[in-house]
């Protein structure tokens, strides 16, 4: 991975922000630019250095991870270890002035900011900075637009374990089994969230995980589910039908499935998070099903299943190639039923490629 | 659950820190005081009242769920909804003076804060807020204690699919498919955190998460896992032996094994967190071990798989009945082997009794 080009290009922006020094604490947003994968992991990113921070209990890890930082490992927590650093490196890094530092203040906990301003010297001046990393990892370069194919694929492959597993009097639990042992067999390190089986009246909670209801002779099972492969995530719903399919299911199945393809038809350059939900959006308000449509439209996928842009209702962010994001309108009659499709798509020059193909009929069981 | 009962005895200490009101953001928090098991809900308590919020995709769950609060369902986010009601209902809360919100300082970020000190009058005086709820959950009351016993038992069965699985040029990942899908055959919601199985040199990873390596023909196998069932969390960690157990092997095996004794030996009431990291490290480095053990000796376990208190050096917290904790020494030397030996563990009156009763034998594949 290209490690050492991010840091590169996050050190070019440093000044614009009025920022010295940048304090990465989210685990993502470290992997991101120094490819460690542990849960304890602080980073320090200056003009000029990059300092990699963990405990004891992740030396060999990093050691074999970390690229591009100087590794530092000791006894204490990584953040603790990071604020020592930072003050007896004050004057190297803003000679006898101020030192403008930066910290993630949608990842920092409050308490942890505290402790950290309570450990510096005055002359560190702690900054909200803006989501710096995450603007960077929006753009997917292309090894992680290899890897994310890869997890969408193998995610993908999913939905047969689903199909062969999905049975009246089956419990949705067992649904999830079978497809997550399938994921581990085909090497996923982890389910990207906890699988989603949400069978008949259950299939109207928009986040119905896998319960120990069983599967009832008739009504929609939603299957919305992950893999997380080489880091990558994978994210995708399809609803399926057992037993008898009602007119009123069908016309809600077809309602949601014409929303999704308005959306992903939508989807290219230049548009915006918001517009691509409005296009979600219209289409269920003129079949009439708009209130029953809860949730955003989308989220952008990578190192993490759920990241920016966000593609909601008035969302400004504007799509660019390389961005991968999920298209997931749905919409959900309470104590009936509900249906949700998603896909994930990259988009491309011209529009957007699919990475999740998989049939999108409404398959009856 | 008690979950009025919680809420109450809440409610009596906000006045002894200087409270009128308690932001709840943390999940398990969340869960603990009122039921709600989604992603996406917050809790408000004063000395009177109870609210609870959460956005349209968890109406018909919140309203099966939660128990003891005034549901609130909007369109905006939880934090958001909830800054509102507090703002439109500040004269209910503190008549015509200040109103001193805490909020959780330890999972809260910079950033919510921000927004939300932004949102509300300069009446509301936003405090950081000792982790009250967390303290709480350290004593399980009886029907956690039933719950988290059986999630132990679920936890600790895995152990036998982990040895069915362990066979040299089996894949780590493979050992992990088996166990977690004997998990979810089980009933498990899901796992507790990724599993870890580290073979061969691996071992010497305190933190080595089941990978595509293959187990090699000679060398221990780290096995940490943990199931959540009815939310409840189990964690517990098994080190097998596959080929020829050398001598080397075998003694670090032993004074591993023979720290965790002297730690669960410890355990009674009146005793600090402290000490009994202390017996665990005393043993280790009796044995010329002590500098391979780079980790705590343990922690509580609950609703979280790592919760208060933490059984690491120094820790002051004291030992009182109904806490549940694990007791994990582990020894690994770099680039060669290493071994790590958990159960969890109840607090009784007089000692302990552990949760995750299987062999501690040494046993060779």
């Amino acid at each position: 991975m290209d490690y050492k080009g991010r840091q590169k290009r996050l050190r070019e922006v440093l000044s614009k922000h009025h920022l010295d020094v940048l304090l990465i604490t989210h685990g993502p947003n470290v992997r991101y630019l120094c490819g460690f994968t542990g849960s304890a992991g602080v980073l320090v990113l200056s003009e000029s250095r990059t300092v990699f921070f963990t405990d004891g209990r992740y030396t060999a890890q990093a050691r074999s991870e970390v690229e591009g930082a100087k590794l530092m490992v000791g006894r204490k927590a990584p953040l603790v270890l990071a604020s020592e650093w930072l003050k007896a490196n004050l004057r190297k890094l803003a000679g006898s002035g101020k030192c403008r530092l930066g910290i993630e203040a949608e990842h920092i906990t409050v308490a942890a900011r505290s402790r950290l301003a309570e450990s510096l010297p005055s002359r560190f001046l702690l900054r909200e900075a803006p989501a710096l990393v995450e603007q960077a990892r929006m753009i997917k370069q292309p090894e992680e637009l290899q890897l994310i194919q890869e997890a969408g694929l193998l995610g993908a492959s999913l939905f047969d374990s689903a199909l062969k597993a999905i049975r009246p009097g089956v419990k949705e639990a067992e649904v999830a089994a079978e497809m997550e042992y399938a994921a581990r067999k085909a090497g996923a390190e982890n389910m990207a969230f906890e699988t989603i089986i949400a069978s008949g009246e259950r299939s109207a909670l928009p986040h119905g995980r896998a319960s120990s209801a069983a599967i009832p002779a008739q009504g929609f099972v939603v299957c919305d589910f992950g893999v997380i492969l080489t880091g990558y995530c994978s994210d995708m719903t399809r609803t399926v039908h057992v037993g008898h399919v009602r007119p009123a299911a069908r016309v809600l199945y077809e309602a949601v499935r014409e929303a999704q393809q308005a959306a992903l038809h939508a989807i290219r350059p230049g548009v915006s998070a918001g517009e691509i939900d409005h296009w979600a959006r219209k289409a269920l308000q003129k079949k009439g099903f708009g209130r029953f449509f809860t949730h955003s439209t989308g989220h952008g996928v990578g190192l993490e299943v759920h990241e920016a842009p966000r593609i909601g209702a008035g969302q400004k962010e504007v799509l660019q190639p390389g961005m991968v994001i999920t298209i997931e309108p749905g919409a959900y009659i309470p104590g009936q039923f509900g249906v949700r499709i998603e896909d994930m798509a990259v988009v491309t020059d011209t529009g957007c490629e699919i990475l999740t193909p998989t049939t999108k009929e409404l398959i009856a069981i």
